[in-house]
């Protein structure tokens, strides 16, 4: 028996710290600890590292995800690990878990095998209170947004049209919609109103792109969070809430500083929505990185036609980082499924359906190239990969003009790494990207959502109703047209249909919805169904988790 | 112009809390830093002192409270310090603040002026994020409990007998009444529910009851969440929510270390409700701090009708705590007011006034004494306060067989207590304490509440309607008649009446309501309004809490 994830997690020999923060150069000093394993690196130390030069920026993106696993963060790691081994100076940067979702299904490690950032159960749990103080400055203004209308409304709320819900880390789907404010006059005015999990709050995205703390209540000023009954709308700075919850924030937005197995430094830091958010770790945390390492490897959400798309178009964008390398990442078993094998199949060994699985891969490819980064794909090693079905992937990315290298870091940690490493930082090093989001900040709204449907996801057309498009112009109107969009669909497929595996030709993206994030700085452009509160499973993983004897917990993973 | 507190907190010369630690035994490894001046005791620590004999424990309280102030916390630090100063070796615990209220009203030092607890932002803030972790764990059984009558209901909860509502660390009118499930199948089933702020969760006063990590869960499983139609209770171990709460609650159950202004150690851990719970630190926080210290000093929520009762009929009685000393303050400007002074004459002498409010702070004397425990008067001193006036305090209190000791902590730290300090360390040391709690375990719920009614509140009578007494019998038939009973009333009288200052006589105490808390581990008894869920007020002073170009928090005091 393998040993699993947690027990090679608790197994870890972690360095104290302080001396991972030495080892990139952050002292004692500036570095706020949170027991003797995670740690906050302090703004001043962010600010007085700002004018150094930057490292390269690597991206980790995978092909759409299948039940398969695809194994991108632990890519992640292993990649980082596997630039240390090879004596580059390397950090990593990753996302923060939500709390909530782990009392319903299973938690899960930040990376698998020997390729894990630990401490895995505090990350799974509350960590370094990041979220909490997420929750709580979104509690803040909720409350404020009530209270205003309570003692008179002087800026004339229409209370149909709050659009600022509630949020809470929990898989709650009892708080999904509510009447509040009951009871009588001293409850206030009673309405429609409902909570969403924490991770998908503006506050989250707000704080993932903020440059700094100024930055950051300069965007939670600008949320919207009601209109008027002339649709003008009610700002969060309207209701003087910014202050109170930058102040809330100003410890969750430091990094947070942690360890990979092999005791190379990692920046977990931030967590938004991968749908309605970009689902990126924090820009202050990879800038920072950027500044304290040679290379940075980071990763995005979801596939890459979603992940990959918002990180250039959305986080590079904005703060002016340019990826110089991209690994996607794919499995032999995920290339089986997308080729049309069904889970149950996969141990089989079926050269013909990894072939006819390639296309989706292909197409992730040529889309990355599109933004003008370099490609290289991480074949994550499965026990049971035969060597035909790997032959055939390397011999497909080739015809691509690209390169596929088998990686063993889940079994063997660094060591698995060592030839993507090596070809990651050559191409890094030669300098041949040259990077460009997919559109201008002047294209116009529809026009964007049209360009990311077409060259990425490869549809035929967009379908929106005049309602979308007449909502899309009047933002346009008054002043958000350079916005970039966030587009929220499926993960499954290159198209709106979870089903549609492999390379979709001539299918059609149909607009739901479309929604202003003014403070983080996008259009979110919904298509098809985005739940915003999960909820129980009919048994929740609570049920079985606990202390055992030793203090250990038990049933989080 | 006198220093604020918070500038005088903020030019605190704070030793490194490993330092604070190392002061008191506790080695590095043991305790878990949160940045460099908050730490956590470890568990195994907590465990590997346990046999060690205990030092002496004294207890703060105070008159009922008016809005002249009389300075409980201030003195509780003062008095720590003054007990350091003269060469003895001294702890102190106190509550933590509640984050919430801190956005619409200021929020408060841990002390005040010179006899302050450090650092300041921090514990009106996050801290260590233990309230967090408790509105997590109450979440997570919120969110349980909805979920099981979801996907079946197999334990009949009857949805009407939900006695379980939910919380959130902010004060927020709208939550306190709401209809929840709403929207169809996928939410679940319609029905009435509501929010109270965190430190009136169960789960809190379990918390700062609980002897360890086991003895919690116990308690926590003990809560009863709802009803069936046939009234037999659910409780949260039926839904098998315990054991994850506990996972959540893990660090939150370790005591905050911290330090005063003069570097001496202090736990703040706890924060529990001083009206529906016992409103005292936690009993793990006292418990170890009695076996690091000779002389822990301590406090209770509200005077010493409510608080000191509580301390000693709940925590003292559960924790097999016995105090040996203690300190009741008073402010001559108090006197004044028990006296019939309005609050804008509180400048001018008035000795008379004086006299008749000594009344009040008589009955307080003659109260604890009544438990057996010696008591001293701390008079916290104030600019202003004649020496005339301080006399009659001093006379009177030596006519109730105590004496009063002028305190300056506030203007002077630990050299003005330094009087207080050696008088409280030779009553301690003497051991004439002889503490016993007011009523035996086995006496009937009713005639505990009429024996507090009557003792210390010197009522005449209890007045309980026929469905409150039959509740209470029912209790007992199922077995928790040996509970003690946590009174909720007005702390600014002996009485019920907010306005009957000084020793009111001839008054009942009428009972509106009884709640059961099965895990706590008491019957709490409602005489009067009590507010669960407070609202901000019509300029929340969130609006303008800010950080300024320093980084500092501007606005929260």
């Amino acid at each position: 028996m393998p040993l699993t994830d947690i027990e090679i997690a608790r197994a870890a020999k972690k360095k104290p710290i302080q001396e991972i923060g030495a080892g990139i150069g952050i002292g004692s000093d500036d570095l706020l600890p949170y027991g003797h394993d995670k740690a906050k690196v302090s703004q001043d130390f962010i600010e007085a590292v700002r004018e150094r030069p930057n490292g390269k920026l690597i991206l980790v993106t995978a092909i759409n995800p299948t039940p398969a696993g695809e194994g991108k963060t632990t890519t992640t790691v292993g990649l980082g690990d596997g630039l240390n081994a090879i004596g580059k100076k390397a950090m990593i940067c990753i996302r923060e878990a939500s709390l909530g979702p782990n009392f319903g299904m299973k938690g899960g490690a930040a990376g698998g095998g020997y390729a894990q950032i630990v401490p895995m159960e505090e990350m799974n749990l509350h960590f370094t209170g990041d979220f909490h103080a997420i929750t709580s400055a979104h509690s803040l203004l909720s409350a404020m947004i009530d209270n205003h209308v309570y003692w008179g409304n002087a800026l004339e709320i229409d209370i149909r049209r709050v659009v600022w819900r509630r949020v809470v880390d929990m898989n709650d789907r009892a708080l999904r919609q509510i009447t509040a404010s009951l009871g009588g006059v001293s409850n206030g005015f009673p309405r429609e109103a409902g909570f969403d999990i924490t991770v998908a709050s503006e506050v989250m995205a707000c704080l993932c792109l903020a440059t700094d703390l100024k930055d950051l209540q300069r965007r939670l000023g600008d949320m919207i969070v009601a209109y008027r009954r002339d649709r003008t709308p009610v700002f969060c700075r309207d209701l003087k809430a910014d202050g109170a919850m930058t102040v809330l924030l100003k410890d969750a937005m430091q990094p947070n500083l942690v360890q990979t197995l092999e005791n190379n430094p990692a920046f977990v830091h931030g967590g938004p929505f991968a749908n309605i958010a970009h689902g990126c770790n924090s820009v202050i945390a990879t800038t920072t990185a950027l500044k304290l390492a040679d290379y940075v490897v980071t990763e995005a959400g979801f596939g890459a036609d979603l992940g990959a798309e918002k990180f250039m178009n959305i986080k590079c964008r904005k703060a002016g980082l340019a990826p110089d390398c991209v690994v996607l990442v794919a499995t032999i078993r995920a290339m089986k499924m997308n080729g049309g094998v069904a889970k149950a199949d996969l141990g089989a060994e079926n050269v013909e359906a990894v072939k006819a699985g390639c296309a989706n891969l292909g197409r992730h490819i040529g889309n990355v190239k599109s933004f003008g980064v370099p490609v290289v794909v991480a074949i994550n090693h499965f026990t049971g990969d035969s060597e035909a079905e790997m032959q055939a992937v390397r011999d497909y990315v080739e015809s691509q003009g690209s390169e596929a290298i088998v990686c063993k870091h889940w079994a063997e940690g660094s060591k698995g790494t060592e030839a993507l490493a090596r070809r990651v930082a050559e191409i890094a090093d030669a300098g041949a990207a040259n990077f460009a989001p997919l559109y201008p900040d002047e294209m116009g709204l529809f026009q964007k959502i049209e360009t990311i449907a077409k060259r990425i996801y490869h549809a035929d057309e967009v379908l929106a109703d005049k309602k979308i498009r007449d909502q899309l112009r009047a933002w346009e109107e008054q002043g958000y047209g350079d916005l970039p969009v966030c587009m929220a669909k499926t993960q499954y497929s290159f198209s709106t249909d979870p089903n549609l595996r492999g390379a979709p030709v001539g299918h059609s993206v149909p607009v739901r919805e479309v929604r202003l994030s003014a403070g983080a700085g996008f259009v979110v452009v919904i298509c098809g169904e985005i739940m915003t509160m999960p909820g129980l499973p009919r048994v929740p993983s609570a049920e079985n988790i606990r202390l055992n004897d030793a203090g250990e917990v038990e049933g989080l993973f």
